[in-house]
């Protein structure tokens, strides 16, 4: 080190490893969160899929999603030298691609909540490909990758990705749902709502504080530097706004399931949580503290309404994953263009509805596609048994709810049922 | 970054944010330690207290406590100028209160450990709120935010809060176990202690390791300044000695569980490694590693005697919390003395007496009030079935324990038992 | 800070102590993946060791291993004096001896997991101050601390240890797991595998999220230095492959094991991504990300092989610690000749010989002895019942699996089996 300019580039680089670091470690929490809100019987379902679209979104977007979203002219693939020659600015280019990287896989650790319980694991997989590859980073483009569309979204705000991150998982995810269809046991045939509560909450706790903690990455690292006193001041701000709107959506969706439920629901204190964290995430550097809590308060309100509002349309959202990251990624995009002067509502109106419409629309077509050809949901048999002792023969608790699930009953014909769920490893590899 | 000032505002400011970071996932280790240690039965309201807490001390702590603590003659809500002036110092402001609010959150967590399995939800909140809005702040100016008391305790000495903190969450925490009185089958008619086992051993080992490593930030970020070689040595110094403190706590409770009991006693072993933590927490920056692993060892003596001591008391304490953050607060802070030659110890026995008695009375005020005007134990009833049911409606385990614990009957009277508790969200939710 | 050399010794020290705390938080890792690889009913047993061991490898490298392995001339136990001296460099000496503590018990981490269910607790301690103190840092003296028999390994290359740290833990597992011997009913009498599935998958796969996380800290820190533009480069490099190759060995399991075996399987897409996380920890820094991938999923098609083959060995692993650690520590380091053109692939062999067989011959021997004076295995009727009931006296998930699991007999003759069984605290606690 011979200069500032050294210190600033050392320090820039070192605060985009360490926030990717805090962002990647947010892939443990949705694994975490999703894994206590679903039933014990589709568990293993949930943790395999959460591990592997992670490994699957940070190679597609090695290979070809970080080119068409930074890339000039979106060239395909040629990224190996994008990455070097990104390394003659500011920061190390590496450490610019690692942040980038696990953003990428949060968009589409949104989708597997909402899917989760019925979704064949391999067309998920595929879309998450899709998503990932392509669909992500061609609306990046148009905001943090260059301008685009003919400047059709210009002067659209979107600090760390309300819109460009929780939203575009949110589309994604309801193009899925809808395709989906519910749970077969979810809504009764008289209209009444079933709930079906998840299976671990402690699990469900500690992936909500693991994503809060994340959070602080992806907000925090989204200022994209911290190598002068106006960065490390806007930092400060910006992760002490995340942690304040974290907490008023925590209080207020605990206030709110009182007065309404005459209970307060740790679920809801949950989603309430996280929702906020999504409210201030598309501007966490300008408000005060007291605005910051008052976004994410309102996220806890949405999110306590919202959920029971998709139930009402009978879209199945295990994890209330479309009214955290959908409804509240398009609240805090609203709300930059309400509270901070220096960005036009209008804007950030065009550009949620520009990204969605895109986001949405490619979406339906893919799942479609894939509904078409080889099918996105598991066949009756296996939603009752859950998918866990046939589509992944392993069960994620064997000793605590006796190995199969009360109602669990042989699938019919074939004798090897209770064999092939013996198995830590699939009964193959004991031979 | 144009001069080495500047530099020095950048590492000062990013220390306390990464390390206000680690304190606030230190939550986390609170809430899956507690949620580990307690039944089953009682685990939805312990994980909903340990994320409402969180949330609540923050908003407290912003709106009336960080302006009590460090505001000059203690200027009520007067706040938001008050953090934007302390901008001008060697860090920003915000990073600083950011590192603030986390740790009277970390005070608040202590107390619903040991009132956990039998206290109301909402009068606990009520007396979190006025733990970290009032008599936190209040004590805390006294060493950290000024002098006080006329220089009564001046030349106490406590680095990141044996006392300040850990002894004061334990002071609270002992007013208000006093008060509700103990579990109804923790001690029997004949004079015996009835063990009763945590329902989730991994869980509250995740949680110790949690709080393990967010100590690091707690007491290394306690240092408020990295930006010069001998801030970054005392750092060094104080996280190898917080390492080795908890590991000498560990060690000294395996050895002395298998001694005493003839069994290494796990639980024993997790509030030790933290004893050794709380133990180390007043003074980590003077003394050798050695000696820190002998101080952290003697902790874990302490705690080994002092949860035994607890229960011959009856004095119920479902987590060990008392013996771990009073004991060894106590006991830390006395080290200081003992061992820094340049800390008196009759100053720190004054300052120890001082917080303790103020803590104390006031929670014991507090803790009265509530129970005098709206009571603060739930019903026998609620008691025997476990709050989760009909308290918070949603069981933490449902498959895991049969929906209903063994033991478990309906509330006489409500045939509507069995229908509040099948869902994730209340029922009312469902409509 | 006056200088520039003052900033970089402030960015080294720094860098080392949070890539440090990054590497004690695997040791949380390390226990939920264990913990939820074996039965309920030694849970208690694998976590206790797992913080146990951790602690005691923090205290024996600090009074002998950190002397020996970086001492000159390894003299003992002159420590004090040797890590204020190492003060005098280019950071604080302390911040060194925390990143090179945690490594040594990652080490001893390893071995854990292989003896698991079977191996007594004291001897398992006595065999871990053995490896910490005197095994782990005397080969690690070989390389990192200095050079060592003579040359012999000169110009052998190992820059996060998948040698030094990963395959010694494994030549230390493997030479227990031989003299232990495979778990009672693992193996049939006529050869078959009896699978033996874990009690809780959603702990293993946080536990593989941590350690993913931490071996940023673990590969990271390795480059000893932050302090300049090469250095802030090389660990973005780093990091990013890293991740990249955890990624490559995931999505390798999870084709491989769809092919193979007709399912994705959980247990081997977690032991990909760790077996990818071992092989690029031999040379981060050289490869690009596309081969930094390809080494990733080479390690994880080496796990999928690997763990079937020890069980055609009847070496029984209950974890997979052998395929993942010593298959995949070789296999990295191997890469490193194949693909660093610096680096001679004779001298890796010669490495990852000497290392090998000094290591798995001072452990056979050290096992050895303990199984000849005092037994390292349990009785069988213990191996029975789970060591959790009679070793640990509790219950790791006392309300899941009844307190007694399926198949548990009470020890003959012993009336007080339930008694004993009935306590969070030992019932000797409770007189």
């Amino acid at each position: 080190m011979e200069s500032f300019a050294d210190a600033k580039y050392i320090f820039d680089t070192i605060w985009l490893l360490i926030s990717g670091c805090l962002v990647m470690w947010m892939a443990a929490g949705f694994a975490m969160l999703e894994a206590g809100l679903v039933r014990s019987k589709n568990t293993t379902a949930i943790l395999t899929k959460n591990i592997a679209l992670y490994a699957l979104a940070c190679l597609a977007y090695y290979v070809i999603g970080y080119d068409l979203m930074y890339g000039e002219g979106n060239s395909f693939l040629g990224m190996g030298a994008f990455i070097s020659s990104a390394s003659d600015g500011d920061h190390s280019g590496l450490s610019d691609f690692f942040f980038q990287v696990v953003f990428v896989a949060t968009a589409a650790s949104i989708v597997s909540g909402t899917v989760a319980e019925r979704v064949k694991f391999w067309p998920f997989m595929v879309f998450t490909l899709v998503l990932t590859a392509f669909i992500y980073p061609i609306q990046g483009h148009w905001t943090w990758g260059g301008s685009a569309l003919g400047g059709l979204i210009d002067g659209f705000s979107d600090f760390a990705g309300s819109t460009i991150v929780h939203s575009v998982g949110g589309w994604a995810a309801l193009a899925g749902a809808l395709l989906l269809g519910a749970r077969k046991d979810k809504y009764t045939a008289d209209g009444k709502v079933n709930p079906i509560p998840g299976a671990n909450l402690p699990l469900a706790t500690l992936g909500t504080f693991i994503l809060w903690f994340g959070w602080f990455g992806f907000n925090g690292g989204s200022q994209l530097a911290l190598g002068s006193k106006d960065d490390a001041n806007a930092i400060s701000a910006v992760i002490a706004n995340t942690n304040l709107a974290a907490c008023g959506g925590a209080i207020m969706a605990m206030i709110l399931t009182q007065i309404l439920y005459k209970k307060v629901d740790l679920t809801m204190v949950l989603n309430g949580a996280l929702a906020g964290l999504v409210a201030i995430t598309a501007g966490p550097d300008y408000p005060s503290m007291g605005l910051a809590a008052v976004i994410g308060a309102i996220g806890g309100i949405l999110v306590v309404f919202a959920i029971p509002f998709f139930d009402k349309l009978k879209i199945d959202d295990p994890v209330g994953a479309l009214s955290v990251h959908l409804v509240n990624g398009i609240w805090g995009t609203l709300a930059v263009g309400i509270f901070n002067p220096d960005v036009s509502l209008f804007a950030q109106v065009k550009g949620i509805v520009v990204v969605g419409i895109f986001v949405f629309a490619v979406s339906l077509v893919v799942w479609g596609v894939l509904k078409a050809i080889v099918g996105i949901r598991v066949s009756e048999e296996l939603e009752y048994e859950g998918v866990d002792a046939f589509e992944f023969g392993l069960h994620a608790y064997p000793e605590f709810t006796g190995g199969f699930h009360s109602g669990t009953k042989p699938i019919s014909g074939s004798s090897s049922g209770s064999k092939e769920m013996t198995g830590q490893l699939n009964p193959e590899m004991a031979k």
